[in-house]
């Protein structure tokens, strides 16, 4: 699992069935600081992430087949919490 | 789950016999930017995407293993998806 | 497995379910010496480890999706264990 | 699924039993252009790959334990095809 | 999997109930030429690989809890096996 900002969305008319009507959304890991980490993840969002928003996410595939319904689907990616702003313990 | 560019084929006349018919592909993924981030990926691709397209990429086994139709196969990443051209929220 | 450093608690209201209740901490992959080593991730915690504590974590999906009690949860990192100090063969 | 050029060998007297009789060798990831990328795997070949030769290798852990034919070995990593000289799309 | 070099023991006294008794060690991960690749690994090892040797790690999860003897346990590297000193193929 990792902290990660959004840093935008992916559009695809050509795409695996299972991710019909699903956002997928480009999330750069980021350390406790804030800094960039390692290669951006795609994830698939049901909680409404926003553009710079902080996230929680996880490769867990069998949760994320669960998610869209389709015990085929190739998805891996999922965003799984909305950091909140002014929590202690990381920076803003 | 990656975003990646199409940077090239693989072909191998000895290899295993479930990727008889199969393209591999080798995607370098890439930044929401477009800069590359890691190691390339070989995956194997259904979308017909072309060379230098922009596609996301899955590390799923089991759906990678489901598309050649062989549950014993080593397949493991797959091409999910086109990455449409002039889409927001990603530059082109 | 990793030997990491806590960082920090990530805090989240808009959250998967399954991690209600449960502590979410970041955590800072180090050498045995202790300098900083790729990515941080956030894991759940029952061991109750302190900000700056050195601890044991593994990726273990289905041993994190039994912690919370929950098969279909994305959890998938875990703290396994809280590094005792003074241990000889590394460095405190 | 990886891109990757034979480096070496591995022999191990103390070892795994479902590791008796098989080849390890030592794969270094490379890009299209032959550079090296990332840390080089340990995989076991039956393709009888030879050194320097470039081959695409495969994570999936199931198709490993399938090949060395023990459901309970930790082989992880496999040879799964030996890319062919001269073929176009990548550079020699 | 991975050639490694021991670097280390891990002592934790809080721990997950699996681990009692087990030996948990730190691998820095090597090229074939013996330079340390990417982030170290804690693994647990039955084959008693000593300070400095040259081992192979694997992240079979299944593979380590069957070592361990516990399904539902989070161990996932196991040292699978201790690199012959003088072995063909890779400088000693």
């Amino acid at each position: 699992m990792l902290l990660a900002r959004i840093e935008g969305n992916v559009v695809a008319t050509r795409k695996h069935p299972s991710f019909e009507g699903w956002r997928l959304v480009i999330c750069q890991p980021i350390s406790s600081a804030g800094e960039p980490e390692g290669t951006p993840q795609i994830a698939i969002d049901s909680h409404g992430a926003g553009m710079h928003q902080r996230v929680v996410i996880s490769s867990d595939g069998s949760a994320a087949r669960t998610a869209v319904g389709d015990p085929k689907s190739p998805a891996r990616w999922i965003v799984i919490g909305v950091v909140d702003e002014k929590e202690p313990g990381i920076p803003v």
